[in-house]
This record gives structure tokens, sequence and C-alpha cells, in this order.
């Protein structure tokens, strides 16, 4: 079609071309922040981030994007399917930012910077109280963000915040799909736990010094098509996947007495790096060419981590590689005991540590919790007590410190409500994605044991992270897996026949 | 005095306190350019740093600048002496900022870019008709913008280049402390060479591994009061002193086979480093609280590598912790050979290998030739030829490529004309300020001898680096030198003394 026709879409895809621009160099200043800035620099460059995303807010928000966004739907009889979706995209952006005010977004970025800031030393010192104040301002600005974000969407306000991570999703399928699990996961939970009870495992405590460990690192990342000219593996406290689409910056961190748990966490954030480096190239700088929401990106994650990275075959591989290329010797290294190590479930306080059958229970016990903290039913005084009973509740254990209950997580005290369900939605999603390529792939196994991953990677490709945010939801789950709705069954069965 | 007074200055901080926080964010994104981003990342970040730069450019260059200053200079008898200084800056860079359209800056910035990367693969394979194309688009970009400029600083085009790095010189000036050096320096020269030709000595060729060059590095960046907490040492190609002065990113680069040169470097980005850190910390979001031009800077790094780093006393203190902490035994490590090696007076083809004899001659060419680039009266065509020409008739050497030759400075194909000149008053300025020193802290060469830096850093804090951008040039070089002008006579009789 003719470029003229379509004056307005194009200064539209302009504008956030520009805005591209300032959201990636967003993400390698935070990248910085947690690799490698020296500490005192820490509140000099939170003011320098909130500036910048404070632009950032202003430009999405504002009426310049409005007009050209009135301008290209009136053109969208002359827009290509791509530019449709983008369009689609950017109107999403521009809602969730223009009914937030400028001053609102301001205070809830400082309140959140500060916040955060102060869980760092509150969750070292086990010390509630300290957080308590900066966390009932976060809580506050939450529910005034959402309240302007849910009168926007014409939704809840706890929908409006999933919303953000989540396109389309809200609380009533995620009611639905949770009790399933709640239901569900216990009884099979209590059941593996008695099988594994009369397996005999080898300790892994070998020292593992920190340069072999990235060795082995970087050779199971080049393994899953990682590509180093365009990202790179770092070490922080807490692991992410950073950086931008063309400049990948994932991080992991080194235990010397536990190199396997560094291992799965870099195959995590593996997942996650991929779907990043194989979204649609030609789209990068347009909304449409970003990922499609937490929920997608943590299913890219765990199905490198639990679906490939604990299986039989992958860990057949694994085993192999240490002994050949990296001379271990010890009987705790053969695939059976490696198998038997990375897969014992057993409830713990701690989510991220937490193994994928009761990771599900973490994650419902913090989203019954967030709906009510939203919709103001559950103060910050009560926090721990309530996170206490629930844990007895769903996982049989109370926390012993706060520390090892509602001080563990960074989401609440950075201000992000709504995302923890992204997590289970994503392992469901894993699931329904691996069932899928099995039947399509066959052999899909024998090649994982070999560490062949292109099949692997071409379907995932194909079928989903070259899509970007091209499609809706459901369709993308549709084209991916063949279904269009969260399948808990599919989840449910495949922990079954894992671990029964 | 009420701040209701002085309202608009308040904006006016409050804006250029937001100008300040990008550009950091600026800073700290080019030095992982340069040191961590992954090379296929390249083109994608010169876009994102061109759209922030030009956000940085339109903001200083804003009517809403102008209006502020209007309405503070109303103000300034309300004014206290730091924020007359800041208004001060603050005009001179809008002045800078504003003359240049926003069209003409972004041409300008997207052709040094592009040039800046050509570049370095010319250099790489010597290659000069690659560059030419881009770097003629430079030159004509960097004429247009010194013919703004000096329209509106009412200076010749060059001296409003000279003006972006070093406030208030020109090259009326410069002619005459060159012409001084041109006259004596080959004379000089020759001496020394021959002074040294019957010198022995053991040449430092043992291998030394990169960690252990790090560890030297960083135990002397201790000594000279460097403070890790708001800084880091990392390596890259050309070793810079980057980030922010609350986040000062020094690099350096490591030779296994010459481990004294990268040691030198680092002591001369310390330097620097100290410098930024020493700045005064409540005015650090504000112009006036930043360095006072580039010559000031040079100032620091070279007081601190040539008149500190290759003294004799500072060598002795080298020497002995070379031999009692990292257990070098070598006779070639004895304090002096080790001062007789750092201090080897030989024409060289490359500027930044140059001993300090005869760096200002490799300056004084780049000077002439800039003046004739900027007028139109050298064609980029002509650059290799005249080049040759002049470093036969001030060094007596010819390079035997372009590499060598005109290739060798990423400064012209950055588009940074005007630059050089801060070099050699740098080291003027260095070699006046430690002439000054030595007076008022007779025994300053034994403190270093000791390893002890602190009465030089108090000294400098105190008479130099604390004031910022406070002083006018000359003022701060009267406060910290005694001269309120470049003394090349200093200058000459230090290297005398020193060398004859």
């Amino acid at each position: 079609m003719s470029s003229s026709k379509i004056t307005n879409y194009l200064l539209l895809e302009k504008h956030f071309s520009q805005i591209s621009n300032l959201s990636n160099m967003l993400s390698i200043i935070s990248w910085d922040y947690a690799v490698y800035m020296p500490k005192l620099s820490a509140t000099t460059r939170q003011e320098e981030l909130t500036t910048l995303s404070s632009i950032i807010h202003k430009k999405i928000a504002s009426t310049k994007t409005d007009d050209l966004i009135k301008g290209a739907e009136d053109e969208s009889h002359d827009l290509n399917e791509w530019q449709k979706g983008n369009l689609r995209e950017i109107s999403r952006q521009f809602t969730h930012a223009n009914c937030v005010s400028d001053k609102l977004q301001e205070m809830y970025t400082k309140a959140c910077s500060a916040c955060e800031f102060v869980w760092r030393g509150a969750r070292a010192n086990d010390d509630y109280e300290i957080l308590k104040p900066y966390l009932k301002d976060v809580v506050q600005l939450t529910r005034e963000v959402s309240a302007a974000k849910s009168f926007a969407l014409n939704v809840s306000k706890y929908d409006a915040l999933i919303d953000i991570y989540e396109p389309s999703s809200n609380s009533a399928t995620l009611d639905k799909t949770y009790s399933s699990l709640r239901d569900q996961l216990p009884d099979l939970i209590a059941k593996i736990i008695e099988k594994q009870k009369s397996e005999i495992l080898l300790p892994i405590t070998e020292k593992v010094d920190i340069s072999t460990q990235k060795a082995i690192g970087k050779r199971i990342m080049e393994a899953m098509g990682f590509d180093f000219n365009q990202g790179r593996l770092d070490e922080s406290t807490h692991p992410f996947c950073g950086g931008t689409s063309s400049d990948v910056r994932l991080t992991t961190r080194y235990d010397v007495n536990n190199f396997i748990s560094g291992l799965m966490g870099i195959i995590h954030e593996t997942g996650h790096g991929l779907y990043e480096l194989n979204l649609p190239r030609d789209q990068l700088s347009q909304p449409v060419g970003r990922a499609k929401g937490m929920a997608f990106h943590e299913s890219q994650s765990l199905i490198m981590e639990m679906q490939v990275g604990r299986s039989r075959h992958f860990i057949e591989f694994l085993s192999k590689l240490l002994k050949d290329e990296f001379g271990f010797t010890g009987k705790e290294y053969s695939s059976d005991n490696l198998y038997k190590s990375v897969n014992k479930v057993i409830p713990n306080f701690i989510r991220v540590d937490a193994d994928e059958a009761t990771y599900p229970l973490h994650v419902i016990l913090r989203f019954e919790m967030e709906k009510l903290i939203i919709s103001g039913d559950l103060d910050v005084d009560e926090l721990p007590k309530y996170w206490n009973s629930k844990m007895q509740e769903y996982l049989g254990i109370i926390p012993n410190s706060y520390k090892n209950g509602c001080l563990q997580d960074i989401h609440w005290p950075s201000g992000t409500f709504g995302y923890f369900p992204s997590y289970t939605n994503g392992a469901i999603i894993a699931s329904m994605l691996m069932n899928n390529i099995k039947k399509q792939h066959p052999s899909i196994s024998e090649d994982l044991g070999r560490g062949d991953f292109s099949n692997l990677n071409s379907f995932l490709n194909k079928n989903f992270r070259n899509f970007g945010s091209l499609k809706e939801p459901s369709d993308l789950l549709k084209t991916s897996t063949g279904h269009d709705e969260l399948q808990s069954d599919i989840f449910i069965d495949y922990l079954t026949e894992k671990y029964l």
C-alpha cells in the first residue's frame, strides 16, 4: 500500500521507536544497577532512573500519542496485519499510561524505589517493622493506580493490575484454574513425597569453582542456541533476564557448594533470553515486536528449565557432558542420581527454591493475598500473620522468620502486584507447549538427550516467539499449544506422569 | 535569602537537575558500549544513544531554558555565589546548544556516530579511502556547527569549537604558548635523547598475568585515594574515565608483556577520577558542580601520571611495593631502572604512546591542522600528506602507515575538533600545580615516596577540585597555581630539570 495513506500511523511508529530507544536504555541501566554499579551510587542512580521513567511515561501518555492513534485508526483499512497489531498494542499502552496522572505516576515510582531499597535491608535483618511505613505507601499508591486503570479499562481494580503483565487475563479465569490446582496438588504432593522417601540420593556436595561453573553454563547456553554476540551472562544477587531484545543481559548467581542450582537458573534465564532474541527482528522497535506478556515469557523460561532441563533425557546429556568435557567423575553425577536430585519435591518456605509441584501453591497464596490487599480487605499490618496461616494451610509449614515468609519477594515492595500469577500460568503453558511439541516431534526427547535443541527452537520460533505481540493471547495459545485456554489438567497430568 | 525571591532560578535548577540525570545515564550507557556491550548490539545502541542525546540537546536549547535564564537574571542580586556561577554556566550551555538547530545537531550526531564506527574498521585495516566520505561529512557538518557557534559567541569558528572544551581559551593565546614550545622543544628533546643514549636500561619483559596487573592497579588506586564504593575499574580497547561524578567508571587495557604501561594508564585515569569524585558534592546535579573544562581535567590526570607517577620518589614507592607485596624479584624492578624505563624520551608515531617531552609536538601538529580544516584551507583528501610532512618537520619521523599517522586518533572521526590543545594545556597546568604545591608542601615528594597522597589530595581538593566550575578559568588557575595564565616556561623548566 502507499505510505502516504498511512501518514499518521507512520508518525506513530516513529514516536514509539523513540520511546523504545529510551526504554531500552532504561533496561540497560537497570541491569547495570543490579550487576556492576558501585554501592554508594544507588541513591543518585534511582533519581536518574525516575527521571527517565517519567519521561517515557509522559511520552506514552501524551496528547501526541492520542492524536496519532485516532489518526491511525482512521487509516486502519490501509494497514497490514502487523501494523494493525501494533496499533492495538500502542492503544493498550496508551490506555494504561494515560489514565495515571504524571503526578501519581511519579509518586508511585518514587515510593516503589524507596520501598524496594528499604526492603533489601529489612529482608537482610529480618525486620518487618522498618518496611511497614514504606510498604503502606506503596500499597496506598498501587490502589490509586489500580483505581485509575480500573476506570479506564472497565475491569476490577485487581484485574486492571493483572492486565499490565498478562493482557486479557482476569481473576475469574484464574480462580477457576487455581481452584482446580488447589484441589489436586496437596494430595499429589503427598503421594510424590511418599514415593521419593524410598529413593537413595547421593548428595552433590563437591565444591565447584566459579570459573568452572561459568564455563559449564556458557557451554549449555550455546547448546541451547543463545547468541553471545547479542547477549551476555553476568552475576547478580537475584538472577534475571534484562537488557533488550538485541542485547540480552542474563544474570545468575553461583554457589560453590551447589553448582546444579546455579546451572538450572542459567537454563531458566536462557529460556527468557531465547524468547527475546527470537522476537520478530524487524518489529523490535515497536510494541507489536515485544513479548506477549509475562505468563508467556515465563512459559519460555519454564519450558527450558522444567520441561527440558530437569527431564530424564536432557539430564543424560548433562551427565555425559560433565564427565566428558569437565572431568566430573563421582557417582553422584550419574544421570539417575542427577535426575533425582533436580526433581526432589519438598515443601519449602521460599518460592524461588520451590520445586515445580509445590510452586503453584506459593503463587496461589500470593494471588489470594493480592486480591485482598488491593480491595482494601487486608492491611499491611496483617500480612505476616495471614501469610503464615496460608502457608500452613497449603504447604503444612509455618515460616520461622519474616525473611522466610512475607519478606522474601521483591515484588510487593517494588510495587509489582498482579505479576505472581504469570509464574504458574507460565508453568501451565510450558506443559501445554511440550505436550504439543511431543505430538508433532515424537523424537524431541531423544534430540534433547543429545543436546540438540534445533527442533525445539524451530518449533518455538515458528509457532510462538516470532509472533511477538501480533496475536491475541488466546490465538497465540491456540497456535502454539492447540488450546485457546489454560489447561491445568495437562499440567497435573504432566506432574503425575513424571513423578508417580 | 528567601527562596520565593528566586523562583525562576530554582525552577532552572530543577530543569538542569533533570538534564543532569539524563546526561548521567548517557555516560553510563556509553561506558557500557565500550566495556560490556556484545558486538552485534552496536547499531541499535547507537540509535538509542542518538535519541537520548537529542532529547538532552532539545531540553538545554529549549525556550523553557531561555525564559528561566532571563527570569533568573532578574533575580541575580538575590543569588549566592554558587547560584550566580551556576547561572553563568547554564547560560553558557544554552548559548552553545541553542545556536545549533535540532536538525543540524541530529545530522551531526548521526554523521559522527557513523564515521566513528567506520573509523574503527578503517584503522584496523589501514584504509584511509574507506573513511574519507564519512570524514568529509563530519568535517562539513562540524564547519556548519562551528559557524553557528561562531555567530552566537562572537569568536572565530575554530575558537568557538575550542570554547566547547576549554571555556575562554582561544587560538591567539594558544599560538603564543605553542610557538614558545615549538621553539624550545626540538632542541631540548635532542639533548635528552643524547643524554639518555649512555644510560643502561634493563628491559622489563616478564609476563605478568592480568589478575596480578589488576591487583597492582587497584592497590595503587587505593593509595591514591580512589573510592571503589563510588567507582570501578574495567577494561576497554581505549582507556578512559567515564561514568558520573558519583559513579566513576575508569577503564584500562592490559598487555601481559608490558604491565608498567597499563599501570601508568591506570594512574592517569585515576587522576581524572579523583577530580570527578572531589567535585562539590552538593552541586553535582548542576553545571556549576561539573569539571571546569578539559584542559583542567587533563591537568588532573597528568599531575598524577607525569608529575607523580613517573617521579623518582613515587617510583621508589612502586619498586618497593612490587617487591614486598607482589614478589617481583628481578633487578629490572630496581627503582633506578624503573625510573629510567618510564621516562625514556623517543619520537614516536603514536600520540598516546608519546613521552611528555615529545607529546606537545603531537598536539601542536593537530592544533595547526584543525585550524586549517575548520577554516576550509585543508581538505580531507590532503590530510595524510600534510600530517606526514608535519611529523617530519616536528619530530623527524614519517609515519609508515595511515594507522600510525592520521588514522590513529578517534577525535576527528567522532567530530571532536578543538579538543587536542587540552592535553598540552593540561600538561602545562599540571607542571604549574606541582610547582606551587612543592612551594607550599616542601616535603610532598617524600610523602609520595611513602605512597602517602593525603597532602597532595587535600591541596588539590581545597584549591582546585572542590571549586567545580565556580570560578572563571583564570581565577581557578590563579588560586591553584599562583598564575592566571598558562606558563609554558614552568613546563620547560620542569622538563629541563627532570631530564637534563
